[in-house]
Order: structure tokens, then sequence, then C-alpha cells
């Protein structure tokens, strides 16, 4: 039998809770939070149509889309604490509902708890898929901390960041349904590979959506640009930019590193425009969206390859300008 | 062959810088404060004697002690994360150094790449024991942040705290000694026990001196007090004074709550004296320490278990009033 998206979601939070255990009333708030705030539970969807389309069918694929969840919200908990300084332009994450150690804790519990249940599987590959993950995001934080607002992030560097955020959890999808399927090079799969490519068009969509989608840019502006972020977009308006237009970006940046807000939101879109940024950006995106579309065209089981495919459509639309 | 104490220790230390590998600046300065920060090493040391002196002799011995070490290291990283209120009275830290974000991911990076390690060793009952180790660790940290300044902590929940905190890793050793002999209950066993008593005597031990150690007296005073943590000397002490003394104490924990200081240090030691209060945390320390003696008494290699005691003699002597 092949579930239907909400069950897949309904058995998934229902896997979270059964695994996320704890007597203290601090540890019961953090979980109904990571529960609660549960998103769209795009990780857990992923990995279950994709072992799905690979003609895998065992239980314990909810299990390890409840773990790639529990270990991003892990994650999303630790990249929100706070410094002193930043409280300013904190969004009212669970840092600032819980507190600063709170959710640190709260994280080291959350993990453990994860781990934990991952051990109970019996399965090495799985815990070393996990651990690598949970060793590439917090490589990636720290390696987007050391380039806050360093305007020189190569585009490399900026992959890198990319990689190891958002298309880590991604990969390790792919690379668990690898490993069901008793590949033991499992990485270097087309699964891993397709799992590394749709983790990858979700981060650059978001830095696309950044400085190009109207409802967003009404209602927060830049936030990339606000918190230091050097993403794609910015790279390719660098590179065009002239000498006095570099100087105006460079002072708005400087702005936005002691302000914490930006000043000429107007302008930067207006330079954007005049270097046709949008189109360039989005060609980029649906680059990686033929990659994936071709990826998920080759999976062996039409049924749950289609489901995939529609889930993921929405996502996978991008406007063109 | 049996090690020297500071062949355990160095041999432990390359382990540890062989394990945590990685590129960036930041995680580098962060190893390297955790190998150099290193201390007495005393949990590699209590699992390598305590596995010798029960007749184990592997090598991957090294390798459990450099990981509760690492363990051990990434969970103070994580405690010392500080909240803008707290920051006047932070010790400097890791997250004084290097910030708090810095600390949380470099902690992360610290627990994954240990686990992935172990993981490597194909254990497990090595995965479960230090995958509940660490939620213990986190769970304590987060009794005791939830008993912060409450006066009314039960001796129970005092222990609570002090078991996860301080005795998860050395009950840790313990049960990876029973594990390793082949003991599928390896919590309920001679060695595990002795670590949870080693464990608790030495927290027990920290926070009778930080009352009664006339040197640490003179350099910072009361830190237990003054950071609102309630320890045993200060619940016996509660349970004796009159009425009026009680006003006084909380007229002070309620200053040292909005302070950060203490006022009053010599009132505070008059009323221990007053109701011989060092006598009597002492006695309860003996009681330990007996316990830990008998258990150290029953290992069956002479040799490893001297060195153990001898090791351990100078921590578990307690000056008597």
């Amino acid at each position: 039998m092949l579930y239907t998206p909400s069950r897949v979601i309904s058995d998934t939070n229902k896997k979270i809770a059964s695994i996320l255990r704890g007597d203290l009333r601090i540890l019961k708030k953090i979980f109904a939070y990571v529960v609660e705030s549960g998103g769209k539970r795009i990780r857990p969807l992923f990995m279950y149509y994709l072992a799905r389309a690979c003609g895998v069918e065992r239980p314990e694929v909810i299990d390890l889309g409840a773990l790639l969840e529990i270990v991003h919200a892990a994650s999303l908990l630790h990249d929100d604490v706070i410094d002193g300084a930043e409280e300013r332009r904190a969004r009212p994450t669970g840092a600032k509902l819980f507190g600063n150690k709170e959710v640190v804790l709260g994280g080291d519990h959350l993990l453990a708890s994860g781990l934990r249940h991952l051990n109970g599987m019996q399965n090495f590959a799985y815990m070393t898929i996990f651990t690598d993950a949970i060793q590439a995001l917090s490589e990636a934080e720290l390696l987007q901390m050391q380039q806050h607002f360093n305007l020189k992030t190569s585009r490399r560097q900026h992959e890198r960041v990319v990689d190891g955020k958002t298309a880590a959890l991604f990969r390790a999808a792919g690379a668990l349904v690898s490993a069901m399927q008793g590949e033991r090079d499992f990485y270097r799969t087309e699964t891993a590979n397709l799992g590394l490519a749709l983790g990858r068009f979700f981060q650059e969509r978001d830095d696309h959506l950044d400085y190009f989608d109207a409802a967003r840019l009404k209602k927060k502006g830049l936030q990339d640009f606000v918190n230091g972020i050097v993403t794609y977009p910015l790279q390719l308006l660098l590179a065009e930019a002239s000498r006095a237009e570099l100087a105006e970006i460079h002072a708005e940046w400087e702005f936005a590193r002691l302000q914490g807000k930006i000043r000429k939101q107007e302008r930067i879109l207006q330079l954007m425009d005049k270097y046709d940024i949008e189109r360039r950006s989005v060609a980029e995106l649906k680059k990686l969206q033929e990659q994936i579309l071709a990826g998920l065209a080759r999976l062996p089981e039409q049924r749950p390859r289609e489901i995939l495919s529609t889930e993921f459509q929405k996502i996978l639309a991008v406007r063109s300008p």
C-alpha cells in the first residue's frame, strides 16, 4: 500500500512524538514546539516517496524520515542561538521563546534521542549517514559565520555552505535509500545525487526569492543582505556593477552590518534590474530543475515517482521575470 | 603491558586530535582549545585502568576514553552558552572566547565527529551507552536551570542533577567495561555502579569545597550560591536555621539573584559553622568514599587496581574540619 502524503505526515508526527520523551517542563515545551511548528515535513515526504519510487517498502522508512526531521529541528534550534549583539535582528525563534541555553540543551536532547532511536535500528550505514549530516550542518553554519558580511565570498564558498546547510539532509535521504538497497558506496548513487540537487535547489530558490519575490519583499525586504550573507544574485550583481555602483553597494552593506537593517532596498533592486540578474538567476535555477526532473524520471516505480513530482511541483516552479 | 598514567594521557590526546578534523579556522581554534585545556583527563584514566583492573585489554579502550572526553568537552562548550542577562557573571569560557554560536556549532561538530568514530567501532552497546549519556547530560543541565534560584530544591532533585551532570560519563565508563565483558545488562553491574559512585563523589566534593575550601573562598567565594544552585551543604543549613536566620539567607539569595554576586559571605559561613555543616557534609562524603574504596577493592587485577586507587587518592581525600 502506498500512503498518501497526509498519511506520511501524520505517521511521521506520531513517530517524532514517540521518539522525543522527557518529563521536564522545558523539554515538553520544546518538543511541542518542534512537533507543532512542523512545517511541511518535506524531508520525510522525500524520504518516503523516494524509497518507494526505488521499490523499497519498509516500515523503517517512516522512522528515518522522522529522524531527518528531528536532526533538522535540532539544527534549527542551534542555529537560532543569538549573541547579545544580534538580539535586535533576531526573529521570534526558539531561542527567543525559550532562551539560549534552553534551546542548546533541548537541541542536544533531540539529537541524542534521535541517535539513540537510530541505534536501535542496528544499521551502521544509517548511523554513518546521520553523523555525517550532523557534522556537515554544523560545519556549513560555521563557514557561513566565517564569511559573515564578507562581500568577497566566492561562488565556491557559497556552494559549500548550501551543500552543508540545506542539501546535507536531502542527500542523506538519498544515501539512506541506496544503503537500504545494499549499496555500499551510498553517496555515489543516483538517489544521493538527486537528494543533493533537490536540497541545493531549495536553498538557491530561497536565496533567489529573497531578492525577487514581490510579496516577501514588501514584508521583510532583503534578509540575506541585512544578515550579511552573500548569495548568488548578489554575486552576479557584484560581478557586473560599475565602480560607482559598487561603492553604493558597499556603503549599504556597511550600513546593514552596523545597523542591522536596510536603507536603500529600492536602489539595490534597481541595480539587480539594470543588470538583468533575476533572469540570470532563474536560468541557473532552471538548470538545477532540469537535473532534478531528469533524475526523477529515471526512478523505476511510476506511482510514487508521480506523487514525488506532484508534491515537489509547486516548490520546483520558478516564476520567470 | 600496562601503560603509565602519562602514557594513557598522551595516547588519549593523540586520539582526540585524530578524531577531531576540520579545515575551518574557527573549528581548528575550538579543537585546539579542547585539546590544550585538556585538564586531568580523569575520564580516560578511569576508563583505562578500570578496564585493565577487570582484565580487559583492548586498544579500543583508548578510543572510548577519548570519546568520553570529547563528549565531556562538547557538553562544557554547550553549558557555557550565555544569555545576555548572564554575561556579567560569566567566567572566561569557550563562549566568551569564541562566541555563543561558535561554541554551539563547534560542540555539535565535536559530538558528530565523536559519534562517527564510535560508529566505526561497530558496537551497538557502546552507541547506546554514549547516546544515553549525552541525553542525561542535557537533561540534567536543563533540570538545574529549571531549579535555578529555587531554594526549595529537594535533595532528590539535586541528586538527579548530580547523577546526570557529572556521574553520567563515569557511569558510562563502567558500563562500557561491562559491555566489553559481554554483559548485556551493562548498567546493573559493579563497574557501572562504581563509576556512578565516583562521579557522584566528584560533584559532591566540588559542592562541598565551594563552601569549605579556604583557598577557594578567598579567590571566588560561594559560586554555587551566587549562581543560584542549591547543593547539599546549603540544604543542610536550610533545614537547621532559625526563622530569623532563614530570612537572612533568603535576603542574601535574592541579592545574589539580582546582583550576580554575594554580599555577606562571612555571615553564611558563620551560620554553616554554627550548625556544624562542614562535619556533616564530610560525613556524607566519607560514606560515598567507603563505597568507592570497597568497589575498587573488589576489582580482580591488582596492578591496575592499585594505580586506579593511587590516581584517585588525592581526589578522594577529604579534609575533616
